[in-house]
């Protein structure tokens, strides 16, 4: 069994890690830990998991968890990942870190949206952990970027249309709405439920850090830098979230070479459901789950090609895509401890 | 004191408009008519108005609700409207239509998408009611018909950019979400509780009937035709409408000029609240109000507008506009019986 | 015109009150005041209110606060509220208290659940701004306790049969549930939105606050000491409160006298709707009202009487009521202000 | 593997059943049926299950589902269950059934609320499918009545007292609180989003079907006849229940004892969990899971017990609790297929 470790396991995306790995038929959960928590339970924090869990919070230090574990998982805020991950790499773990500290191969891109990086030397060494796009890298990689949310349903059903050429790579615009649970456990007044509930709005307009992530990523696949318009709304649920994507069709790109285009990509993989002609991806058939659902369609009036996904940001967004990445890592089927049927309702 | 009618009180745009005739004061609400639940008290259906709203649904027989009214609002399904209008209209009562039926003035963008049309002379004649828009043209109107939801919330913050020239009217894309009262007062799989709460999808993408109704609006601004691309999405909420909208400004424009624009045809409104820099638009801010709020920002990398504005569906998006356009025909205050303080929370 | 302040103005009672103030015939809102807020404007934190109020807070100087205005509504926690009230009474003002610092004649049980009493010498001069009970003590009141939001909606449907021996005053127990806004405006775990949404609970179980407000104002009406079994529960809705009640009918009593009972005490109120039998009183009909909708019904099998009752907490049970006691203090029409139509969904 | 077949399994507690069986390590999922979508594929049913259930509706002809598998669950309205179970029982197959069919003792107490009984022989056979309270009547059984939901949350912490003779079975109330999923599939003004969210109310009062069934139980446990008090109330959220249950403590009884009793019945089941001393169930900690959450307090003032419990209404309310039987039944671990670990949120 391999022994995995959560860094950050209080937190909603560490919490969830907590939840697949503890289900994991190839991982013994070893250690959480929790700067905020330290010794308490981690049932006390998460009761829905009473009983289920028997394990403490420990405090964040590396080199202890360095002992206890064979694979990492970074669940913190961005800056405190960097510092973390260097000891541990060091000593041989496997690292996957669901913070930014390791999405970007630019440093200025990174810098300019976040701040100084401690080790930038471990920027080529990392790998944006995108499953359905790098897996190869991912299979060779001691470090993982895990993606953020709204990178993940969006470069999913476009990367492949804009490497294939289907799609001009300037001028794409994503409309992305997120359920609650992606602004985090910290309780806010943007997270009090008589503000959330009941409303809808934009945020962070022009400004949302995930805009360069994605922009990277994009030009990567177009070999040629983008700018991308990117709005985020927060949506009144829990978990989940959509991304409409509207993207200009090359030349002489109809219906069929955007199906079969999206087809050679994923009709395959585990984790994404392509849908039908006229269905269109709801957040409500991937709560809980690593799937991320995409439908599409050409609008009749101008011709642009529309792409809709949704995943569960907690899952496939985050802790979800993690497991995904620490299966490819150590060799393991994709899907181990990914593959609980979805409700439901 | 005017009488007025409401027919097809029954669904949810018809007990608004019963919500907010009943406290103008200048009106006295006379007819309130479905045909489901002729004979019934209009408190049996909407039991939150027991006690204040002693009326009983009666038949919709036009040549009574003539002798009864001196205003008529059409809270029916489309072709149903075009049906009573006339009757309505011969009789010498002004009528506010809230279904599609008179809002086209191109008789073939109407019956592309709906039906053959009934009495096609009266499209000359009616006037759409966007209020803000075409106050004059109201003002000496005997047929409005009253603007769909998703247009409102799209043309208002749009229609000046284009009118001035200061955004290009071609490539326009508006990514629209709306509340589950929207879908209307019949119970389906789609309004189901489970189905519906903690969901969020898009649906009708590229062939929603509010596109053409938009295009034709944006053109007579524009001066040419226009083809929009229109998302409408499904928001877990009861009330309220969020659309982000995307144009290409036109070379040279910048903040000074679109700030400026809004400005000069808002800022003397009373249903247009203009937000300041670095503030977006929530729908809980309008939620039963008649407001429509609007904000907008330049994104910093590709340089495209995004106008973001809220409001809620039922009462701007439907019953309160109708009600305002009442209120320029007969020349009252445009504000009369819509001047409720919003709730803070 | 009577000059109003609320001090405290930006919890979420204290911003209903403005709403409420602000539409009021008769009053003119002067003051609002906000330690955390002081000079801000108002519409900064309550965008909704936009436009519509343009005050800005001011401190909470009780000197200052008393030179502006006739009339004080208090929505301060409790204690705070105990050190504003004297100073404002001593300056002739009409003070309505929106804390539990006046609700309680018996020293011992305010002080056995909150802390000592700064001015026990009020206790005996205040009255329980019931308004349905205590109108003509109101009538003559400078200082008014005004009513817990649980207490207001046991109490209303209870008082009669209590006090008209209907009833045995002995083993009620009642069963609340409140929305969100209950919790107030503070952020924190349980008023997170991922922690109250999909989530339903008991909390303070049998050691509430509210309990022995509403064991005093039983024991009035009944002559006799009183103990009752009282459960909290927390709702995933923003606003309303609803209670389910149980009591031993007295011998000989069946549905004709409990009918006709609550007839003679509330037919001809303004604020209580009787539902008729086998309709069930829902939250969503009264929110953003001041009614207390009230049915009931005697169990088939045990015989005993099933009260239930609901407000919406904020309004009946807070800001509502005390504009109630206000109107019937200064000897206004008790509904002044209160009057807007309720919102068909 | 045991071949399984789900008769209705287009409906809410079918569609779980579906869920919970395809996971089930010793069970082949070979049969579902609906007479509505015969012919369909489950997945167009429940896009969720997209690409995971490969299965199409049959109709529902019992001797070909007999043919086809080793156990049946029905979950079927009342009335068909028991038109198709004998014909299941005399082809040697064991049988769930989820209606109230087979949940009584009592001829007469079923046929009151219920209709003539068709195969009243079978009753006494039929066992109560509890699984804490009759676990080894049901491992020996042929026929399970799968408890209803209400009765699963309310019977399950009560049961243990009454039957220790802790508790007085006379007196009881119980105050329950169900999520809109226990309304079932079907569309209607109830379930309509517009009228189940922001609302909360109680319903058939003193009249709901599940109250005899609870009856006959604790009269049973109890060795007498009892009549309780129910009212059952209608939550705004997808799934949970929860119960407040108030009883009389018998002499000398204090929390030492209830504290032993329960632990005696519970400390070792896999499904209930039995909270400490402060803490208090709530519906979001056993959403999705087989768990009965389990708290309690005297209350300081009136010495009344208050039980508080909650489950999944789907899962321990109906599938879960279905599959637990057919574990028992089988001689499979109780707790098979049923042990996914919880959502944290």
């Amino acid at each position: 069994m391999i022994r995995a470790a959560v860094v950050g396991a209080s937190g909603y995306a560490g919490a969830e890690l907590v939840r697949i790995l503890s289900g994991h038929p190839d991982v013994n959960l070893a250690v959480v830990t929790s700067r905020q928590y330290a010794g308490d339970r981690f049932d006390a924090v998460y009761p829905a998991l009473n009983g289920i869990i028997p394990l403490r919070f420990q405090d964040n230090d590396p080199d202890l968890i360095g002992q206890q574990s064979d694979v990492v998982f970074l669940a913190l805020p961005h800056q405190t990942s960097m510092e973390m991950a260097p000891v541990l790499l060091d000593a041989g773990k496997r690292v996957v870190d669901l913070s930014a500290d390791f999405r970007f191969k630019n440093r200025d891109a990174y810098e300019s949206r976040y701040q100084p990086h401690a080790c930038p030397h471990l920027l080529e060494k990392a790998v944006y952990g995108l499953c359905e796009w790098n897996e190869k890298e991912i299979s060779a990689a001691d470090l993982i970027g895990n993606p953020g949310c709204y990178p993940t349903s969006i470069l999913l059903p476009l990367l492949p249309l804009v490497k294939e050429n289907l799609v001009d790579p300037l001028g794409i615009i994503a409309d992305s709405k997120s359920g609650v649970s992606g602004a985090g456990r910290s309780a806010s007044q943007t997270t009090h439920f008589c503000h959330a509930n009941e409303s809808f709005k934009a945020y962070k307009v022009g400004v949302h850090r995930h805009t360069p992530e994605m922009e990277e990523q994009i030009a990567l696949a177009a070999g040629e830098a983008v700018s991308i318009t990117f709005v985020p709304h927060l949506l009144p649920i829990t978990r989940g979230m959509e991304s409409t994507v509207y993207a200009t069709l090359s030349p002489g790109v109809g219906e069929k070479q955007v199906h079969r285009c999206l087809m050679d990509y994923y009709v395959d993989r585990s984790f994404v459901r392509l849908l039908t002609t006229g269905q269109f991806p709801d957040t409500l058939q991937v709560k809980g789950t690593n799937f991320c659902d995409i439908g599409w369609r050409i609008d009749p009036g101008s011709g642009r090609l529309i792409l809709m996904s949704v995943i569960d940001n907690l899952v496939k967004g985050a802790a979800g895509q993690a497991v995904q990445n620490m299966n490819l890592m150590l060799g393991l089927d994709e899907s181990a401890g990914l593959t609980g049927v979805p409700y439901p309702l």
